[in-house]
């Protein structure tokens, strides 16, 4: 499967409290099938600064950063890029000779989405959640000039601070709310989880509107995604937020772009 | 060639300010064939302190150490093995869930063709060289119970240094000298340097004594050791002590021992 690894490879790792296997199966994968003399393995850590500090001083080409690590790594590093700077988190590193860069691909997907689906800005949106994605949807939304937006949040903290952050409104509820679009940064209909079979919004949220965006990227069609698209609405899966965000991950690492087909099988191959 | 990586795949690298892919291709070699879930990667670094500290954030299992950290990393382990302590200078790290234990596994590897080869403890020694394969062997002699040995070196800081050290005496050349033990820790022989046809003893000296003992490992025969087979002499070859060393680094980081048939392909792999 894995190229023959010699002393010249070059190394990319991820840092996470408790690691997943897929991205050393993902990257693996695609430096196999693209001829990439290069190396991906996740690491657990709970020295995020000593870490770091390896990533330096053995020249690791690209680092992941996972929870619960995303702001810890900021003084960290030597510079962040607008990404990791709009929404002050991190989940990519690339190591320029010694330089540390940040990036946040989550924000970088987000916003790519947004304007992909060129969605007039003079729509209101609902936004459920005031987590680190639903920060970086927040974020993205105010950077591509939308101005009305609810964060739809129980949490009485954090659902306010994101709110004045982005210079919306809070609302613990949907209560009274008529939104056009509406996203889901929650783990709501996320697969495995306590809230699997749970509709991020009612069904009459989302007939009254138009477009549906779930960042939930597994399972790929989620229980919101499936009731949206029965009633012919716009949806926008986080299966694309996902796909997005891995793929600019590796073209920062590696300079080279899988095609979506070679994508498709990486993923298919690394979520077995 | 190499396993498929996964996230629970064990890492052991080594540290060098130059590497050579001898121990990538030959830990690789061995993972793949004992079907180990490791792998191996050779590291240049010049920040030794940062790396051992990635070392320890990371979880890596093993760490080989090169020229010219193999003393600089003495104050970044938690323990020193003997053959460590020995000679003050460490080839091998191992990482037991944090706590670092540094060996040196040129040492071990000499010590036991001492004890191979049950050479007489009343026997004197010539061994030329003052450097870290020198020092490796000087102590071995000593702590082995031999006492009368010369330290034939040039240098006369580290020659008398050395002689001190194991209370040997030093002599800057073999005049006058008749010893029954020769042994050449120096680059005298080895293949692609300067002084690869030179012998490290004349071959009057070689004559009058029984024991010839070349730490060169490449080429498998150098010139010394090819003239003492000439004459009979019992010869102890610097293949033996690469073989020994590199193979207790793999059982240290793996508990696993290969045959010596496996290792005899692995090295050979490794060269090629």
């Amino acid at each position: 499967m894995t190229r023959q690894i010699n002393k010249d490879t070059t190394v990319c790792i991820s840092l996470a409290a408790r690691p997943s296997n897929f991205g050393t199966r993902f990257h693996n994968f695609l430096y196999d099938k693209l001829d990439l003399d290069y190396l991906y393995k996740a690491f657990a850590t709970d020295d995020i600064a000593a870490a770091i500090g390896g990533v330096r001083a053995l020249g690791i080409r690209g680092c992941a950063v996972s929870m619960p690590f995303k702001e810890d790594v900021i003084p960290l590093v030597d510079a962040l890029d607008p990404s990791a700077e709009a929404i002050h988190s991190v989940n990519t590193i690339v190591n320029d000779d010694g330089f540390l860069r940040a990036y946040n691909t989550d924000y970088i997907a987000i916003a790519t989405l947004l304007a992909q689906y060129r969605l007039p800005t003079d729509r209101v949106f609902a936004l459920r959640g005031s987590g680190g994605m639903a920060k970086a949807v927040a974020c993205a939304l105010k950077d591509a000039g939308f101005t009305q937006c609810y964060i739809v949040a129980k949490n009485k903290q954090t659902g306010p601070a994101l709110a004045e952050l982005c210079g919306y409104e809070w609302t613990p509820d949907m209560e009274g709310i008529d939104a056009d679009v509406l996203i889901n940064a929650t783990p709501l209909g996320m697969g495995g989880g306590p809230e699997a079979e749970t509709l991020a919004f009612t069904k009459e949220e989302v007939n009254r509107a138009s477009v549906i965006f779930d960042v939930v990227a597994l399972p790929p069609i989620t229980p919101l995604t499936r009731y949206a698209r029965t009633q012919d609405k716009t949806v926008i899966a986080g299966s694309e937020v996902f796909a997005i965000q891995a793929v600019e991950q590796f073209v920062l690492y590696t300079g080279t772009r899988p095609s979506d087909e070679l994508f498709q099988q990486a993923a298919s191959y690394s979520r077995s």
